[in-house]
């Protein structure tokens, strides 16, 4: 049984990683933290895990962190990096839900993330965990950089595309649609339900934290070429699912749903749709699935790729696991291998 | 592995017993019939069981029902009544998620569902699948009943209430909700998002089929004695869950939640909130679990029970699988332990 | 034209006010005060109300609201009774959509609210301003209280079956459900989109702030019988939006359509629908219109009510606009002549 | 008073362009048509109409609509080609919601639409309705044909740019995203509340009906040159709201700004936001406004536009009235000029 901390269990990726993590048949669920919050029982906060955790929170210093064979940070931005060095060095594996470690480029980081970076020499050494671009690293990382929730839906979406070296990098789109769990159960007046539901609206078009990610993923694609992106995200009436929408221009023929689905074959976690296919965000709710189709209307020059996440679990938490299972040498899919709740 | 038919998997209930069964450890799918949908592949119409359910549809002809253990009518009102005497001769065990074994008067039955009844013997020997009041009658049981979504969520709140002895019968109310998905998958203008969303409204105040199901489980629990009861359900902007808020009238004294939580004590799938709780439809969204909590308003003499389910699980599929695990030996949990979906 | 100011223009009552004073043809907007937000333009705040609203917020002080004929307050409670005395001292009129001067026992008041009455004088003279009841009164009040939205459908569902004398008295049940706008522009948790979506509940059931001012409002219609009632509010996934359903005994026969029809003829703003209706919520959205249905479910002794409104319209700042007219001798639906709009 | 007759009132935009008929003072309306609920009293079907409009549906034959000064369409496509020819030689001028009469290229229009045309040389005189672009052709209308709703947004989201002649015509990305009653009020399985709620999709990616309609529109916006257009529509769990991303690419610097400021000074329902700003569909809801913001990320060549409109209001019902104001010499804003409902 791996044994597994928590650090940073009260939002939407806490509670979605303690929800795949009680029924993780390899996993044993030693602490979770929250200084605000110590003392209380998990379920208390999470009716839903009534029965499944019966942990309290505690505070980190109580966590015993340093003896879990792997901590995950489902923290705000900046607090992994103060604290990844210390378990790194106990022999902990880290794996952070948060930005810390996902862009290599230290300045890129301070500009987009607004602080100065507190472990710039884990930055370096840290696997960015798509499993699908980067399976092999992510065995032996020390430190994983989870991906982002639009990262994860634009890059896996591009990836064919990109590495086929078929299309204009100068120039792509990528029209994105998140649920409002996106934003995290922080109390703020733009995520309230009178003020999200029955409208739709994008937001951060003029820069978004994603972006940088997004950018620097698809560059590794094209074998380190600069890469131009327009990323327009956009707030939409639903509570989980990302829904991509991305345009390239071809500059030369090739069969698109060939080249998609070899491309991810054998993948557990990709399901390249039938042609003429439009996933929908359900039809992934709940699960670590990626479900992509791959359009080219009036067979025209533009490429259209849709790719749809379930935000809180391909775009973080199930993704997490995914991760640790890949590094402690378990079955990929074990824990996680869950069917889409629909409708 | 249990041998399972499926006899009509196109609507909400079918599909929810597909994902479910397809991942039942002790179930193996044999067949499902759609008359309308025979050839196509059930994942074509459901892509949230793509890569777990590898069936097509086929008729009833082609499906070979009798050679299974179980067969399941996830069909409308009025199907199973034909098909389950056949079933029933070649020693194939029925559940019936409809309600054509529900009520023991046939002229009730035949009043509120405007039809004549086909099998009146069946429903003399068919069991109502509560498991929490029937458990002992289900493991024989060759012909299950499983009860509706209402009755699911009213009797569990009112079972330990009426058992007790300690409340006026005569007046009982529930004033019940419902997501959307209860209404079923069928082109109704009613049921259209642009009619049912940002809305609410009761409907059937002046009669609903589930009244004589509900009085006559009700009137069970009083040891036969008569039970008034005034039933209004609404319709509330969601796709799953029923909210039940129950009302009745003391007439001793007794300690509520000892009564509560001393009933239930043992049942893997009823959960006794701690007093003064107030349980959310999503804290069981996708689960079979039913969560109650118990009120006494200013101490004065009316109680009031709050409870809720997933009306696709607790209140139809999962209930059935429930009872199939009952009725076949196995743990009543397996299966269907499943964590809810939540935010 | 009338000079109107308003304290406190940043929750969901202050900009459903200013949307309705703004068309209003016998109204100049004269100051809408925000403390925290003095300077900014309120269509800065509120985009749907660009070209619409001009003004900026200003502090009190710099308002000049002696100088207005009537001060609508659309503050949290505990504001309006600070304020009010100077104001009425100045000739001006106010109404205040907060419940200061709602509840005339200044002891009761003080227990629910948690604060010590500033102006116990001015609660004494206040007019409780439900036009249904109160029209005569409401005509010359100094100081209107604007009733709650709760408050408001129940009250008005109960009226005619109470001042009938024909129900039970001591065993009155209203279950009502309540759109997420109900709880305010308040950023907390319990009210964000990914709480509040998709899932149902009831709140507050062992004790709610309008409990006290129904059962003020029910007693006054019983001739100060004391009434016993039974009051669940639920929280609802819609933003707009309250229906109540209510439930009283029948003490002996009489024709209840006739009843509630005959009550409510002439009443521009009450609508009675055809016996056996089922009001929907949006059929009132945005409008000032309270429709009621009435049953009498199996011909039994149960009446069953159904009563909805918009809450943020005839439950808020439609009504005060309504009481408005009335003070200043207005056409009683001037300025909030709106037809619902639906879908 | 115009008298005014409306073809099929029984759809959405049907019910909303009853909604503002029957406020707007300078309208009598005489007749609504149905052939199937004919002698139902309108407000039956929608209780939102009640004590609003006191019509019932007639038979076409029984409507009188050549005593109408205008009658409008309401209508699937394919209805008002074949009764326009009748109405306008008594006289009549017509205005179609549907698409009839907007694709002047006849043979195009039947390959999308899948029938013969029944009046081409209807179509020859018909005038384009979009206002902002026909103003004066459309004061002389005999037929009229209203734009579709994305065709709308589109239209205006791309005006000032494509006139400006600075961006490059080949390459233009239209991602649009659509409430769910764009679909109508029919009863079909995609548009229940448990298929499209808590999920999004594109669709009709491979080509949709309105890519041809706005692809004249763009291409006479440039003088008749040839435009390739990108168009993905998708749907988003909210009733009402279009919400159009445009991307093109800029061939010269322009101040992009002062370019939509200027162009669309002086037009009562267009409002530009400031730089930098974020439309939200609900910031238009139930108002026949269209919301522009206009962004150059990272101040790269791509230019993104958001435009919103509410799809029944600006994009059907509310642009019908409006050309009607424009070709009867009313105020363009008579009857029209709403407030926006938000929250």
């Amino acid at each position: 049984m791996i044994k597994v901390g928590v650090v940073g269990g009260t939002g939407y990726t806490g509670v979605e990683l303690l929800r795949l993590l009680s029924c993780h048949p390899g996993v044993q669920l030693r602490a979770i933290t929250s200084r605000g919050e110590a003392g209380m029982p998990v379920a208390d906060m999470f009716p839903s895990l009534r029965r499944r955790v019966e942990l309290k929170f505690v505070t980190p210093q109580d966590a015993g962190l340093e003896q879990c064979d792997v901590v995950f940070f489902a923290t705000p931005n900046g607090i992994a990096m103060k604290q990844a060095a210390e378990l790194v060095a106990a022999g902990v594996r880290v794996i952070d839900l948060a930005a810390d470690f996902r862009i290599r480029d230290i300045a890129e980081w301070e500009k987009w993330y607004g602080m100065t970076h507190a472990a710039p020499e884990l930055v370096a050494e840290a696997v960015y965990g798509l499993p699908e671009v980067n399976r092999a690293q992510i065995r032996t990382a020390r430190v994983l950089a989870n991906p982002g929730c639009y990262p994860t839906a634009v890059q896996l979406g591009f990836l064919p595309l990109i590495e086929s070296g078929a299309v204009e990098l100068g120039h792509l789109v990528a029209d994105a649609k998140s649920g409002v769990s996106g934003a995290g159960r922080k109390a703020e007046v733009g995520a309230l339900f009178s003020e999200a539901a029955d409208s739709f609206k994008a937001y951060g078009v003029g820069g978004h934290r994603h972006l940088p990610e997004i950018r620097q993923g698809l560059s590794g694609m094209a074998s380190g070429q600069t890469v131009g992106l327009t990323f327009v995200p956009h707030l939409t009436p639903m509570i989980r699912g990302i829904h991509a929408t991305l345009y390239a221009r071809l500059t030369r023929e090739l069969d698109l749903q060939s080249l998609y689905e070899e491309r991810f074959a054998g993948e557990a976690f990709v399901d390249v749709m039938p042609a003429g296919s439009h996933p929908e965000t359900r039809s992934v709710r709940g699960s670590n699935l990626c479900r992509i189709a791959v359009h080219r209307p009036q067979g025209g020059d533009t490429v259209v790729v849709l790719s749809v996440i379930d935000n809180l679990v391909k775009g973080a938490a199930g993704q997490a696991v995914q991760n640790m299972n890949i590094m402690f040498g378990l079955d990929e899919q074990l824990g996680i291998d869950i069917v889409p709740l629909s409708p």
